[in-house]
């Protein structure tokens, strides 16, 4: 965000062992990269190390297209390294799954339309069709699959096919009301971002907020989590909470509830988009 | 509080009704009382309205043993009010229960020594003799009661004795590591407040810090409510969260927790001595 | 919002008496007013009374175009109320004055097409060609003022003739970095609400994030109020704050304020809406 | 705190250059420290490196007493370093100033006795005879100096004296209501620990809660900072807020802010006791 130059981005996790920072730095900064961002950490109990690091290509003398195949040659296989390689002027690609709520949308299409997010997104996906007049309003193609149980399977497969077509590299599901397979995730592991609304592990499953005023807390919450096949129980990228009291009735916290959904769900779009989250044993390592 | 002349104190609830406010405010003007806080509440689903009322006594002329007779038999029957009257010279008698942790414990007395609150601790009961010294620093006598499977029916009925012996109106459980019978508990409905170490309803039962970190969780929460015979799930009474991040160990989870538990609990205690917390349909109404 | 029929809303601050609650639901009540709403607060050390009371118009035997003649005859004038009485069906009308930020025009204008809010946008003003697009997407009219030194006060005399000419009831600043003169908000006081980027009284005026970051504060904030002819002191209505760290640069506040500000912006101007809004010596009683 | 073992730390900032932190894990690795902490932080606009780094010294081959001085040959003076050496079993001594309140001084007592802080206290100074019962219940002692303007040279000079015999490293300000001369303060640099009652800049000086309440804020603050000899004004450790509204009388907000305060300058000073701050600039580094 500092820089205007182009840029590449290592994030890599691996077993913990001295001086594998230095290492990486090493090859960084021999190599003519000037670094813009360096965070690491160490999971002192799974001995793990993760780190992320970016810089200016401009005087890096390996070629871009072969910065993988040295790093992973030189380093990755040795010290049993997990890593991605991103460039900054290669926008990721989203798409966005919607269902008939408009806030966590709009929340969205505003970031991207007003440049906050180095994104492109190509592509709206939909269950209904009540959100086409809003993907029109920002000049984004909407593509309508009304799901049942008998087409599911075959929806989905069209669904996937359009993403392929577009080269969606991940999903951000906006409060989309409709579970995905579990053969459809297979295709966009740690790659599809959800928003529940609920402080979870609290309130899994369905109405979230009508069992929130059933139990009479105190606070609500909402989650964004990268989906996997258990329902509500992948890794988690970002929570936050709103206080209510005993005069908030459902509709007040399906309201409030709002705003936290939107803000909780776009932090943690931004933080993938910035390629700035790590999943490791279903959790998140997101850097700042 | 912002009075120092004595005052009653009114908390009740009723079936809605048109007037009911009006009612009760021209009970208290017209025989002499001056009105130092009214709050009220409608709940206008299940049509129940709650309201605390605080009136000075000076000039009040229902002498104050007669206050509840006379409220009773003109109104409460009518309206069909559950209410409870309270006066401010009459401080509520409070029990500590507390096992080897102290950061509640020092919370509450620091409160109580310094006279932030109007309440009477004459007494701490324990299942471990480790809080003894600290319950003398503060003058409060320590009563050490061992709990095993055999012995805890017994064990109650001693502390249950101990209890009424000490005119004790309510029960503290200051992160106190044992669950007390559900015949203990009816001598203390809504009476017994404890503090849970998590944002309930999720991670309820023992060890909510490890299952949060094992659930990778971006914020942990702490729960103070009122105690039923089902285990954590009585009416909550306050919440509040603390953000934690990967970096943070089940060590820091436990560090961090503390501050938050001591401070959700003591909050919770503040409201319950001032006579602002009213029960109904296992949830709360708290009163600012 | 719980209710479907026409409602009454009546906003009013008077000095503090016994039995003027009494008073004004026996209004409501003997008239066949079916209150849905009632909330009210009392300043004891100014002795000043405030309340909002909302009810169903159905079966209410005053005339709608009465009511407020009525009330100010029986009881405003006995009484020295300072009230104003609006109607459910009679939609607020409010202009967004916008310069070259879209985060909080997006913000509310989704809430507004989503119908999120009940209200009127008919109208845009910028001082600044770059929000013309943004307007067009939501099908507003949007209005070039350019402003000068030496224009102002013809530029502003005409947005007033706009203003008129469309029955704006209030104008919402949604960083409009341009301050309106002391003659033009004498047409709107207690109706212009605008959004300050800082936590005030901290950082007054100009760039307040590099102000903030300067001095290392680790929490930034947003204000929202009621705008005065003194710069930033007018009655504040909401404020939040979010954590920052030494890891964020001027750009990383300005990106997390952001987020605040239009958040802060629209529970303001929910609450205006809503009309749960009142103000008394340059401070606001915000109802629930 | 995760390890037994004795430990060295290592704070430090220089100008950054590439390969700063390789050297210094480097100089711990090879000579057979294990590092239990690591953490750094680059300010990439001043570029300044700042770290912090925490290893194991049972097979570090450098004996204890020559780190310091090996660290500052090889590398402090190159790389122009400027570094603090602490062992974790030197426990840091601080003193408590404490004028006549107590919530504070109970809080940091209570972590004292409990073992949550790492740190020796063996003395509490006062302008005031108010807390000496308060250190008689910790077993503290207690030093009683009354400031006039007349004898506040004179008693500076004894408190000075005090706290070099008890070899006090640094001071907390447990809501001292006594400015310290700034003088004084050039004797303790950046280990002054201060607690403000408001959220700095807003309210510097006398009676913020006042102040606050008069404003018409909807949250008040607590500011942790260093002392300088500028009121109000030194390196901000940690800040934190509370929700108020307008039904709260400054009692109240005097109320909750002593929460606040005793949380935030405990936070503080927990941090400062575990050698995680840095100050740079009138600013502060706080690690994880």
């Amino acid at each position: 965000m500092q820089t205007e130059s182009k840029t590449a981005i290592l994030l890599m996790h691996c077993p913990d062992k001295q001086g594998i920072l230095a290492v990486v730095t090493d090859f960084i900064n021999k190599n003519g990269g000037n670094i813009v961002y360096l965070d690491q950490y160490v999971d002192r109990t799974e001995k793990i190390f993760f780190m992320r690091a970016e810089w200016e290509l401009n005087d890096f003398i390996i070629p871009d297209e072969k910065i993988e195949e040295y790093f992973a040659t030189l380093y990755a296989q040795k010290y049993n390294m997990d890593f991605k390689l991103y460039f900054s002027n290669q926008l990721p690609r989203m798409a966005i799954f919607v269902s008939k709520m408009s806030h966590c949308l709009y929340d969205m299409l505003a970031r991207y339309t007003s440049n906050e997010w180095k994104v492109e997104i190509p592509l709206i996906i939909s269950n209904h069709p009540d959100m086409q007049e809003t993907a029109k309003r920002f000049n984004i193609e909407y593509h309508y699959f009304p799901i049942t149980k008998e087409n599911k399977q075959e929806q989905e497969a069209k669904e996937l096919e359009l993403l392929k077509k577009y080269n969606i590299n991940f999903i951000v599901l906006a409060r989309y009301m409709q579970v995905l397979s579990a053969d459809f995730i297979t295709h966009y592991e740690q790659k599809i971002i959800n928003i529940h609304h609920s402080f979870l592990p609290a309130f899994v499953g369905a109405k979230p907020y009508h069992a929130a005023f059933e139990r009479g807390v105190k606070l609500i919450g909402a989650t964004s989590h990268y989906v996997t096949s258990d329902l509500d129980a992948g890794p988690i990228i970002e929570q936050d909470i709103v206080r209510i009291s005993h005069k908030d009735t459902i509709e007040n916290l399906i309201a409030k509830g709002r705003d936290l959904e939107k803000i909780v769900l776009s932090r943690a779009v931004g933080k993938h988009i910035e390629r700035k989250i790590l999943t490791y044993k279903n959790k998140t390592v997101v850097f700042n």
